[in-house]
């Protein structure tokens, strides 16, 4: 009877972090919540994505980028895919935030038809944008995480930001992948997060003086 | 063994639920069962939304209130937003029925940005409006429940009916919300959902005439 | 603690399953895989959906018809429906494998209106259509399994094929109903899966000469 009760425990408390997105953990990049792809590498087109890549990129920004920032459900194919094994992607965050942790994830191995297609080598910068232009962005980018998505762990990887109290905050993060799984053609993004908090008032002001 | 069949039982028992629209209870407002939002006070439009607001609206109804009568499967942005902290929504069911219970829910604390935009206090109002026009509705609508969602508890919160027995047949269901969790700017209706049964037919023919 | 670490394991590969598509096996019918409704039996067009029907139907193609090779998440209404109590649809699978098993499913009986319209005894065969013209499919077409879908059991039912190694490689599938649970105006396809694992060279070579 205790084993009983205990069991529902568990369960219930997992299922219900399974049904907060699996991690129960925020994320700043979720489309759904304000977060957007705004620049990135040559996207794959395929034949079946063509027509729909030429009728709706937007400031060179693929249509379907989007889907990156959403959960895949368990979906083989609702990823963006990038040509080639190295690329990168560039995601305006939702709000600023002192980011703690990013999430990379590939469609789970039991329902993938090949995960050769899979990121393999990451490195995540990011920084704060605001309003500026693109110009000086190169000096205050600065080094989240590096990492390599290991095909033989859970589909779902998050990696801490390597120095938290170090870095300031971001409102733009970028992953460049220099290495995927095997496939020659193409990579794909299935799903990248990125976690923290907003900073209060008053470390905001001073670190826009 | 036996605890491992054990444990094994009620985690199946438990995910069948949880893949059951969370409840595996059926829900007559569902937009993709036929539910429709009918009518609403006015809804909060951010400028992100404002395009679509204009071209799509449809009799006065936001082509985004539909959101209110689906899952929203964890993320954050899935909902209805409403202007201020006090207002109503009107739904039309699927089909008429004898109202037991309503489930009111908002996202998942662990992956939102901000939950002051959850209603509060709420009173759920059911009617019949068959073919007719609005305006003898007044005299026809009757209480279902009044309740306060608590953001203590679970995302989501089923209150019954209050006098099941006493209440008719209703086709139509409204919410009306008298204060939210914080936000002076607006409020999130992230799903509502209306459970009961369908009469039989001897009691509509009863209640019709 | 031996039972709180076991439950707890029990409960996240179970969850695992659950977030892998519900059966952790992958399905080369699946739309956002590349999988497609080539043909059907005459839809069953209600007044909502006649309007979307008339302007974007393709090849006789019903473009609601995708939705038997996605995901329902537990809602009704997420299914393509036919006309009558007996038809078929014909898949193209997203490449060619060698068949294993079948799944087909409707909404789960908890959150369920009605399930009248659930097919019943069905007849899948499949053939290697390649690039042929329709002609010639009957003799190279061969079964794959017959059964009978039961209200009784799970919503998710998968029949293993009859003969995997007496079959060929198959590049399309096609599903005959007979009967479906009572309905007389129609029958709900929500999700048809095709299990299998592609051919290595080898024995392809050997099949296409
Ligand atoms: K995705
Ligand atoms: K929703
Ligand atoms: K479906």
């Amino acid at each position: 009877d205790e084993v009983r009760m205990y069991a529902r425990d568990v369960v219930l408390k997992e299922i219900e972090k399974h049904a907060a997105d699996g991690l129960g953990r925020v994320d700043y990049a979720l489309w759904s919540g304000g977060g957007n792809v705004v620049k990135h590498s040559e996207p794959y087109v395929v034949a079946k994505w063509s027509y729909w890549f030429s009728m709706s990129n937007r400031n060179g920004v693929h249509a379907e980028s989007y889907k990156m920032l959403k959960p895949s459900f368990g979906e083989p194919g609702q990823c963006f895919p990038l040509k080639g094994s190295s690329g990168f992607v560039q995601i305006r965050l939702r709000t600023p935030i002192v980011p703690e942790a990013i999430t990379l994830e590939h469609v789970a191995k039991s329902v993938a038809y090949d995960r050769s297609s899979a990121p393999r080598d990451c490195r995540i910068s990011g920084w704060l944008q605001g309003h500026d232009s693109d110009v000086a962005v190169a000096e205050k980018m600065f080094l989240l995480t590096e990492f390599t998505y290991d095909l033989e762990k859970s589909s779902v990887q998050t990696f801490n930001v390597l120095d938290p109290a170090g870095s300031g905050v971001v409102d733009t993060v970028r992953l460049d992948f220099t290495s995927n799984h095997g496939s020659s053609s193409h990579t794909c993004m299935y799903r990248l997060r990125v976690h923290g908090h907003e900073p209060d008032h008053v470390s905001m002001m001073a670190m826009q003086y």
